[in-house]
């Protein structure tokens, strides 16, 4: 698609001021990158302040058949910020108000640049939290976070972004503007256009405003560490965590060679025969919280293949027992300059089956692959590692993906649990949506969207 | 629109057998009906067996252009089932199997006319259950859950349909068969078509399985009700709970006209200056659940206007603390033939203004009303009294309708909390969407039904 870029500008400054349209060389290479490591600069960049901007910007643009990428803090991992087909960036880091926050009714009607971590600490203050927690949160938005569908660890007892929106305002990729929700945790009038447009990475419409749907904040944290003799056992353990109606705040594992890594880097008195690991949270009231830690302490005890269970008795504990997954992610960085990291999610069930595929798919390809995550939603980082200067190692990876990407969709998973889909996965989404829902979608992207501009390159694979 | 009913039975009869294409008047007759009062019957009542026989009577009836309306047990409120419009009736009630169920992986696979209460029978066995718990339960579809987004009281803490539903397959008014989400309780690849689906009454696609998310059941509930003297004085207390983690799973209101009218079918002991009332209940474990009733009910007594709250020590104590509500219905439907019952929702905080409304409009239109419900959601029933043989009374019913919707859009409501628009609310939709983003949905509705043959005369307003 090749639009008229100079007639979408022309249109723009003859509204916006000048400042607010930019083409410069430099100002367009800082808007054309995200957390993939991509970049390919946009022709320009619009800063809106407000949704008429948005609505302006996305009529000129679609006047002119001119393409539209629309970014927050571009913190995504997939590509899908970096507007490959140049055009136009829009972004919304200055649309960043607060527009109503009303504790009483557990809302706040937010602009998409406000961040994560803004919207929890104003709320914070009234006892309440907004569920969306990605690793990002102190720095990426509430825009960016529903556009790729954000969960965290805490979307194992509090769901995903889309759990946690009431309603939307956003402007069509056709320039309409439109509403979809409302302030009520109820409703059922009208089709659900607000979970269709959450997780579609902009492909659809941009999103000017949000009431955000928050949940009262559990004033009490604990943790504990549970080791187990293999990947087996830890996730039958998780299979029983699930299934108590204690559901704890976080599930998150490290497979063996994970925590070997992060014991090499220094030792944080995980016992010796720890093949796997869980490191578990509870939350609750005070009165409640302690009881709770120990029935999930429990029932993660239960099983076969336990190594030891430890109970975190106060926050330096806590800390002492967390320290094998912060010595992790150092320990990676030093091992791999080249670390592929997917984002795969499976029935609970069926880890231990992803698991031993993945080690196999290791062995074959002289790779070493590193697995951890949030393995209540069976949701795992898988991390490839490699040596850029290793052609064989290189070469492997592809093959390597495929591998892994055919199993999860052969035990009934997802090729992303959290991340999306951007550019990276885009030519293995065929692998996972039927053609014939694939082409729905793409009619329903031609409705939001008839001339093509949002995003594209995004999402869907071509049609 | 009138389509050739002879040539799609032709159709269908050429591979159905005769008994599953039926044509009798009594036959059509009785699937005509629903839970409104209202019946038109069909031209033709086709029993479906599989997602086979579903996609052949959608493609027969998509090329004569014959109306098609999709039913599960009719239990629905607001003529959604009612086949308005003529045409066949497609009934799933015989696609009542359990396809699969997987309890480490908290899910069940099922065809749309399993029976809600047999999913929680049979998850029950493993500690399991499906959240939406409308009263129908024991008789409804799962299919017709999902059609209507269903609720229930215990959706102030599990959420609605929309909420416990992880894949569908489904045919397209088109005849097309697609499928939507799977196994997991992440995921972000495609567009969420999965809620789109859900609450869209029958009017996008056929469900024909739903893959249904289940939850803990916790072990342990127990109740309390809490005495006001006012509605406002309640609603503060639903306020305070809805903002304490320790969230009930069912906040259910009476006001002060139901607290009367209960009491006057029978004493249930509750106290003389209760003007507005609160039934409770918590669950949790055998060792935090009688914890939590503690909390909730220091909550419930925490504010101004309590006039009493009684803690529930054993299950008769509940029962007789229960009595209040269920003497309720009795009386209602003694002392009023005619009863209209609506289902709007409100932000919680704005339920004293809406029921202050309510009681305005009670008095200038010589009604009397009745307000009960899920007010942890702030969805409430609102009960139109009236006397059929008095006609001031009835020519007051539309009046009263029309400055209750105002109002509760004004308050940032919706008209319908979880029974939905059908043939009810149709003309009230265009009054809480606006044109533009009605129009969308018109747009995506071609998309999925692009001859319009699937329940026509429901859900969205004429075009």
């Amino acid at each position: 698609m090749i639009g008229h870029i100079e007639a979408v500008l022309a249109s723009l400054r003859a509204t916006l001021p000048a400042e607010r349209v930019m083409t410069d060389a430099a100002d367009c290479l800082a808007y054309g990158y995200d957390n993939s490591r991509r970049c390919a600069a946009p022709q320009a960049v619009v800063v809106a302040l407000n949704a008429e901007d948005v609505a302006l910007t996305v009529r000129a643009c679609r006047e002119h058949a001119v393409p539209l990428t629309v970014r927050g803090r571009g913190t995504n991992t997939t590509g899908a910020s970096v507007p490959v087909a140049g055009g136009v960036v829009l972004t919304l880091e200055r649309m960043n108000r607060v527009i109503e926050y009303r504790p009483a009714d557990r809302l706040m009607v937010v602009e998409p640049g406000v961040l994560n971590a803004e919207v929890q600490r104003i709320a914070e203050a009234d006892g309440l939290f907004w569920a969306p927690d990605p690793t990002s949160a102190a720095y990426s938005t509430v825009g960016g976070n529903l556009a790729c569908g954000a969960g965290g660890p805490r979307a194992v007892k509090y769901g995903t972004a889309r759990d946690a929106v009431l309603g939307l305002r956003a402007v069509t990729g056709n320039g309409d503007l439109i509403r979809s929700g409302g302030e009520t945790t109820k409703g059922v009038v009208g089709y659900d256009l607000t979970r269709l447009l959450i997780g579609s990475e902009g492909t659809l419409a941009v999103i000017t405003e949000a009431t955000l749907k928050l949940l009262p904040r559990p004033t009490e944290r604990r943790m504990l560490r549970a080791c187990y003799v293999d990947t087996t056992a830890a996730i039958a353990a998780v299979v029983r965590l699930m299934g108590q109606a204690d559901l704890p705040c976080a599930v998150e594992f490290m497979d063996g060679a994970a925590v070997a890594l992060a014991q090499a880097w220094r030792d944080t008195g995980v016992p010796a025969a720890t093949g796997a690991l869980l490191l578990i949270e509870v939350d609750g009231s005070a009165a409640s919280v302690s009881l709770t830690q120990q029935a999930v302490a429990a029932v993660a005890a239960a099983g076969d293949g336990v190594v030891a269970v430890d109970v975190a008795e106060t926050a330096a504990h806590a800390e002492a027992l967390w320290a094998c997954r912060k010595a992790l992610s150092p320990s990676l960085r030093k091992l791999a300059p080249k670390k592929v990291n997917e984002d795969v999610a499976v029935p609970v069930s069926r880890l231990p089956l992803l698991l031993a595929e993945v080690e196999a798919i290791a062995a074959s390809g002289g790779l070493q692959i590193v697995n951890f995550g949030h393995a209540g939603n069976g949701n795992i980082h898988v991390n490839i590692l490699a040596d850029p200067d290793d052609p064989a190692q290189m070469s492997a990876i592809t093959p390597a993906l495929s591998r892994l990407f055919r199993k999860v969709l052969d035990l009934g998973g997802t090729l992303s649990g959290e991340h999306g889909v951007g550019i990276d996965k885009r030519e293995f989404v065929a692998w996972e949506i039927d053609a014939v829902t694939l082409a729905l979608m793409h009619s329903l992207k031609r409705v939001f969207d008839p001339v093509g501009i949002l995003n594209p390159g995004k999402t869907l694979p071509g049609p």
